[in-house]
C-alpha cells in the first residue's frame, strides 16, 4: 500500500519519512514530487499540501493532517466530501499555547512592559498591586488547545470563562455555549483569547461588533488564525481606546508584510506564528498510531467533521 | 489589652488599623508614634518596624509579622529570644510569585525577548522550536512560595527540581535536600530560581562557587532577598558568558541605586521588589485569625523558628 507524504514543513522530508516508515513497516511512504506521476496512494500524510494533491491522487481512502488546523486543507480543490480526514491532536501544542497565552496575559496584568520601560529610565517605581478580579479572561474555543489555556490561567487564579459552540465543563472555568451566550461571555471578558478553529462561522468573529462588547481596556490574544480577526476593526478600536493591547501570533497574510501597521503599533505584540509548534517526534508517533488504527478499522479521535469544519 | 501597630507599608496606617480593629473588637490597637510613650502593648503587629520597638515595648507576649520574610525583624535590637514571632503565610503571595517566575522563564525559554527585537526590525523569523529538556529549572526553597513556583512550572512540563534544607516531596518535582545534595541539584539546573528565606546560612548562597556549578547558558531568577546574591559574582559570570541572563526583583540595596550596573545590563531584568505583594484584605483576615488563635492558646502555623531564622 502506498502512502503519499506531502508537507511544506521546514525540515527535510526524509526527517519525517524515515521515522514514519520505521513506525509503519508494512506500507510504502512516497514523498510528493510536484512533477511526478500519481503513485496510486491509498493514504496521504500532509501539511499544507500542494493544490494538485487530490486531483492527482484520486483513490485516497484517508488523509492524515500533521497539524491541528484543517482550514486550508478543506479548501483544496478535488477534495471528495466522503474522504475521511484525521487531524493531529495536541502533540505538545496545548502546553505551548498555554504558556504563550500566560506570558502575554502576565505581561499586561503584572505590568512587566511598564517595568521594562522604567528599567530603561533607571526608575524604581512599584506599580499598584494586581487585582485579579480586574482581569477576567475569556477563552474562545474549548478544544484541547483552549481547554489547556483556560485551565492554566484558572490555576493562576484569574477569573476564566470558556466559550464554544457546544460549551465545555471545566473545573474553575465559567461555561458559555452557543452563539446565544456569546454576548454574555464577551460582556464579562477583558482579556479575550482566541483558540477557535477557522470555519465559515468563525471567520471574522473578532470584529467591531464583538470587540466593542468587551470590558474597557480590553486585550486581545489571537493564537487561532489570522482570518478570525478583522484587522482594521482592531486598529480602529485601539485608536478609540476601547482596546488597550493585542498579542497576535497569526495574521491574514503570513509572513506579515513588512509595511503592515501592526509591526510598529505600540500596543501590539507580533510573533511569527510560533505559539504552538507540533513536536516532530510526538507528531510522528501519534500519526503512525492513528494510521495503524485506521487500517484496522478502529474508531479514531481527531476525525474531522466536514459539517463543523474542524 | 493593647496591640501596637508599627508598619512602613505605603498605605495609611488607618487603612490597616480600622479593618483589623473590626476583626478584633476586644483589643485596643494603637498606631506606633515615633515620639510617643510606651503603651504597654502585649502584642505587636509589624512590618519593617522601627529600631526602637522592642526597647520601648518591653512586655510583649507575641509579634505578628505582616509579611513572610522575618530577616529584618530578627536583627532588631532588644528582641527577646523567647518572644514568639508569627509570620504571614502566602496570603495571595504564592501565586503571584509563581506567575512572576513563569513570566521570566517563558520570556527566556520561548524567545519572547528576541521576538520583541525582531518586531522592531519588522522581521518575520520563527526561532527553533523549544525543547523543554534543555530548560531544567531548579527552585531553591520549598516553602509555600517555592512549592507553588515549582508546581506551576512542572504543570507547564518543564523539568523541575526543588532544593531545601529538609527537602520536600512534590508530584512531578525532583527532590533534593540538605547542603550535601546542593551540588547535584545545581549540576542539573539551568534556570535557578531563589525563594529561600534569608538566614545566616543562606546569605550569599548565590555566589561564584554555586553559580559556576550550573549548566551552561544559565539564568538566575531571584525573588528571595537581595542579600542571597553576591552581585559582583553575578556580573563576573555574565561577563564570562557562563550565565546568560538574570531576572532580579530584590537587591542588597533597595531602591536599587540609579548608578548600579544592573539597570543598563542587557542580560538583566530589574523589577522593584514587586514579585509578590501581600494582599491587604487577605493579610488582615489571616493575621486577625492568628491573633485570635494565639490569645486562645491554640497551636499556630507560621511560627518562626529562631534557630532556623524563618
Amino acid at each position: 500500500m502506498n502512502v503519499i507524504f506531502a508537507s511544506d514543513h521546514n525540515a527535510e522530508p526524509q526527517d519525517w519519512i524515515v521515522p514514519l516508515q520505521r513506525e509503519l513497516p508494512d506500507v510504502r511512504i512516497v514523498n510528493w514530487d510536484d512533477n511526478g506521476p500519481a503513485v496510486d496512494a491509498q493514504l496521504a500524510v500532509v501539511w499544507n499540501p500542494p493544490e494538485t494533491l487530490f486531483m492527482r491522487e484520486t483513490r485516497l481512502k484517508g488523509v492524515f493532517n500533521l497539524g491541528a488546523g484543517v482550514d486550508a486543507l478543506l479548501r483544496l480543490p478535488g477534495l471528495r466530501a466522503d474522504l475521511p480526514i484525521v487531524r493531529l491532536e495536541d502533540a505538545g501544542m496545548g502546553v505551548q499555547m498555554a504558556e504563550y497565552v500566560a506570558h502575554a496575559l502576565l505581561r499586561a496584568s503584572r505590568g512587566f512592559e511598564q517595568y521594562q520601560t522604567l528599567q530603561q529610565q533607571r526608575e524604581w517605581a512599584p506599580l499598584p498591586d494586581i487585582q485579579r478580579a480586574q482581569w477576567p479572561v475569556g477563552v474562545m474555543g474549548t478544544g484541547l488547545m483552549g481547554a489547556r489555556v483556560a485551565q492554566t490561567l484558572a490555576a493562576l487564579e484569574y477569573p476564566v470563562a470558556g466559550w464554544s459552540r457546544r460549551g465545555k465543563d471545566m473545573p474553575g472555568v465559567q461555561r458559555f455555549a452557543s452563539p446565544a451566550e456569546l454576548p454574555a461571555f464577551l460582556a464579562r471578558t477583558r482579556v479575550l483569547v482566541n483558540t477557535l478553529p477557522l470555519t465559515p462561522e468563525t471567520r471574522g468573529i473578532l470584529c467591531r461588533d464583538t470587540l466593542q462588547q468587551l470590558l474597557p481596556d480590553a486585550y486581545i490574544i489571537n493564537v487561532g488564525r489570522g482570518e478570525h480577526l478583522v484587522e482594521d476593526d482592531l486598529l480602529g478600536m485601539m485608536a478609540s481606546g476601547h482596546i488597550k493591547g493585542a498579542t497576535l501570533d497569526v495574521f491574514a497574510q503570513e509572513p506579515l508584510p513588512s509595511d503592515h501597521p501592526f509591526w510598529a503599533h505600540p500596543g501590539i505584540t507580533v510573533t511569527p506564528h510560533v505559539a504552538a509548534a507540533s513536536l516532530r517526534d510526538e507528531t510522528i508517533s501519534q500519526i503512525a498510531a492513528k494510521i495503524r488504527g485506521f487500517l484496522k478499522g478502529e474508531a479514531l479521535t481527531g476525525m474531522v467533521s466536514r459539517d463543523l469544519g474542524y
